[in-house]
């Protein structure tokens, strides 16, 4: 296994690197994989620097007036929220552009991104909780909404044919819901049946290269959360 | 005084205008407002239709999943969401074009509009509590960013010399600050000689046509928030 370095309270702030933008993330982050996705995405050379969200490094919380990841250093300015870097990217760096040039599709895509926070605060009490029945179905009603758009879309990804930015702002939510149905919970498994679509999505999404390079399995993220709420937060990927 | 109809429980909701976008909004919403204001800057033809928010018309709830305003109609199809929606009529009516084309520049106006939350949610508890001395000083100093962002672009507009985006989803809530004033509390009136920037900028907000057209005083705000207070909420705009 490997333990990924995470800055920490008394370290200081590495200097940039000539030709790359530097990225502060969380190995875990889904909010920071969002940018990770992106920038693997249109092949844009990066630097990840690694905090440890625990124990904030005080030149990470003057620094960045939110305190949280992702935030991305580039043309000598600091940017954060995960949505606004990827836009920013999409506009900066115009080839395998991720956005669709129609404003109405660019709406309702960001209609959809935003109104999957209803998923993600059920799926944070689901992490930090026992998880239970009723709330695995409020879960599973809460991803209804989501089965029906792709369905209605009609086509493997929310994007179209290919994985576009809405696919990669959803995706490291649904790469880290599998872990509610582990070690031994097949009843806490997302049902192939009630979510053809959404199965499919998600089967395609982990063949794709952005996705791969940053992936974790289950078992990978449900360490990290476990060890959190043991209070003996680390950050070690287990083989 | 002047009833603005608002539809209510048993309406029925209303045909679409030929030629009109339709807007559904809330004479007094801040976030209703900011959409108002870039329809009102680019010219487009919209027909506003107004929600009694206290009892939502059925229609309205089962037609729009948040039920909250702003919600435009176009393409066939509803957007909301104020930002979302603004950026979206941004894009489609490219004339007077209210963003910048420089990555860069948007992505700092995203994150400026972002951070407005903290003031937001502190003017939200002086609206629905008694306001004292203390909230007043975590909303000046939460306000201190936005002076110091106005004076370090040094411009009259946040967006340059002219107004653009940024300035109209911002001004809302600042169309709404000085009822905190009123009747006679002229201590929780935001002090010039901290906010110089600030000060010039509201001023000069005040005489954009956009904003002219859907302006109203402190005073007229005062009179729905109390009258909501009061448990007996009216649509009327006071003379």
């Amino acid at each position: 296994m490997a333990a990924i370095e995470h800055l920490t309270v008394g370290s200081t702030d590495p200097p940039l690197v000539e030709g790359k933008l530097r990225l502060y993330s969380m190995r875990f982050c889904p909010y920071a994989a969002r940018v990770h996705l992106v920038l693997n995405a249109k092949k844009i050379p990066y630097d990840p620097v690694y905090i440890n969200l625990i124990n904030k490094p005080e030149w990470y919380t003057s620094r960045i007036p939110t305190g949280k990841v992702p935030a991305l250093v580039t043309e000598g300015t600091d940017l954060y929220e995960s949505l606004i870097i990827a836009n920013y990217l999409d506009e900066k760096y115009p080839e395998n552009k991720l956005q669709s040039d129609d404003p109405l599709r660019k709406a309702k895509d960001s209609i959809l991104i935003e109104s999957f926070g209803k998923v993600g605060s059920i799926m944070y009490k689901m992490y930090f909780n026992d998880i239970d029945t009723e709330t695995f179905d409020q879960f599973l009603g809460a991803l209804d909404d989501f089965e029906k758009e792709l369905s209605s879309r009609g086509t493997t990804f929310y994007g179209g044919n290919t994985v576009k930015l809405v696919d990669y702002m959803l995706w490291p939510f649904f790469e880290r819901m599998s872990m509610f149905a582990l070690p031994d919970k097949p009843q806490f498994k997302i049902p192939e049946s009630r979510f053809p679509c959404l199965t499919k999505w998600m089967s395609a999404m982990k063949g794709d290269e952005a996705v791969k390079q940053h992936y974790l399995r289950p078992d990978q993220h449900a360490h990290h959360l476990n060890m959190r709420k043991a209070g003996t937060p680390d950050y070690i990927i287990i083989e």
